[in-house]
């Protein structure tokens, strides 16, 4: 097999990451990263498809933030749906052209197809250096684990839509932010990867709970959460239709926080470089102790569990 | 926005091309190609998971090999119905590990999703030189113009399939293997693009036809076809059927052979690099001319058209 520079790419990150990565030349990585939307399953009722679009990009940027990796170019291959109107049509490539907009990449190709359930499939590709590219693996016994926001909003926003049935416009304002209008970090994450003060970082699409376990077992390292973070928002609709609010938070999904662990003696300059924005949650510690709540009464395991996703009610 | 080597990569080709290329460091460029195959409109009957995913890769591989160019990896987001079974998966999961394996490139990461319409989405990540690149858009008035096989067993196939009902038992082995098997010509096109001998290159999935008007617009020129190359399977399906063999030929798709402009004094220089199997069909003509069949009883246009797609029929 011919390459380029003379040599074949060895794959340096593998399907066990948020992204992938290949060594092409010198200590530049090549990133690349898909994730696909599918209708049935990721748009929840009320949302348009240019919310659809744009989540479709946000859930690729977020991998990439989480890894603190700027996206260079995006490829979208579109599945239709026959019954789609031209309307519906540009909202969804208005709502791709934006997004890419606001995180900086310009979409340069892609394929569209006919297909009996809405997809929309992205690729982005990026350039990192190794040295920078920061993993779910690096967690080492004593680092501090970190959120850069509250969790807890999608949940109870999609909990609100599909459980109790409530109409879209009666949600909170961040529950409706949250379901409808996510946003990826990336500014945050590239800010933090450049800073060298993280040792491990995933983004929290498939829950809080989730994440932590991925960065345990990557990392192979236990997990103490000491305090779970939950929104004002989250705690007010929880108080409201009887959830646990612990439980929104944790077993959440649909949301793109990132997860990282940080250096103990680097936690004041990496909440600088975020601005304020790292909430401290909890402690790395030994594998054998796994991914843990600790509360007044005492430790509980955290299950690796998170949101399923919905289908049919698109 | 912050990028690898200091410079916003910019964008070489874009949408108009097989491919998508983005500038970054020197001569060297990033190419990009996203292909997406849809159950329901892509797979024809009695064709098995393994053999979908299997042209899934080669529709991908095909655009590659029209540009010259190898991959250097790719990644597959997946979107799969409820009623597969873990066979089905496995199957599609093997095709595409010996697709990939065929053409040399890794599958380093990837998506997987449920969806109401089996999706396989496949990204393709290569490095290749500008001076190398062969575009769509190169082709000058006296190049001559060749293909790189005989045309018409995939639409003799799937004629058979969809319009006639035979079972696909019964197709003979030239046609079954254009529906179930086809390949991508990836050696041949690097080596035709390493040569210096083309002036444009596209593959020919969308039908010879369709190929030819793209060549004629992207390069400003016209094409007359003095010889339409039908496949012997082909003719012996027309007759047998009552078709047109010079219209399954011309009107087809699914087809994955390349259709080039070759500088006229590097036509046999071209033609020992294939090995023989280069085709000349015609030459490039003014603009004006359009793209025309020469015969015994004059001129005619080719139209722009291709194959349907054969939508619910899988």
């Amino acid at each position: 097999m011919e390459h380029a520079f003379g040599t074949a790419p060895r794959t340096v990150v593998g399907f066990d990451d948020d992204i992938s990565a290949i060594k092409t030349l010198g200590n530049k990585l090549v990133v690349l990263k898909t994730d696909m939307l599918v209708g049935s399953t990721d748009i929840p009722p009320g949302m348009t498809m240019k919310q659809a679009a744009r989540k479709a990009v946000v859930a690729n940027v977020s991998d990439l933030a989480a890894k603190g990796v700027r996206p260079s170019a995006g490829l979208v291959a579109l599945g239709l749906q026959p019954r789609l109107t031209r309307r519906d049509i540009q909202e969804i490539a208005s709502g791709l052209s934006a997004a890419a907009k606001d995180y900086g990449f310009p979409i340069i190709g892609g394929d569209t197809n006919e297909s009996r359930d809405l997809t929309i499939s992205i690729m982005l590709f990026a350039i990192a250096s190794k040295r920078r590219l920061i993993l779910r693996s690096g967690a080492r016994v004593g680092d501090i684990v970190a959120v850069t926001d509250e969790f807890g909003d999608a949940s109870a926003g999609l909990t609100a839509l599909l459980k109790e049935h409530l109409h879209h416009n009666s949600l909170s304002p961040a529950l409706s932010r949250a379901v409808y209008r996510p946003r990826a970090e990336l500014d945050l994450g590239v800010a933090l990867g450049a800073s060298g003060t993280l040792t491990a970082s995933i983004d929290s699409s498939d829950g809080l709970a989730w994440s932590l376990h991925q960065l345990s077992q990557a990392s192979n390292v236990g997990i103490e959460v000491n305090h779970v973070p939950v929104s004002k928002a989250t705690r007010e609709f929880a108080t409201r239709f009887h959830y646990e609010a612990n439980d929104l938070a944790l077993y959440g999904g649909e949301e793109y926080h990132l997860v990282v662990t940080v250096k103990p003696n680097k936690f004041l300059l990496a909440n600088k470089v975020a601005r304020g924005r790292l909430l401290s949650i909890g402690v790395v510690t030994r594998k054998a102790d796994g991914v843990r709540l600790r509360q007044a009464e005492g430790y509980s395991q955290i299950p690796m569990k998170g949101w399923e996703h919905f289908r049919g009610q698109a």
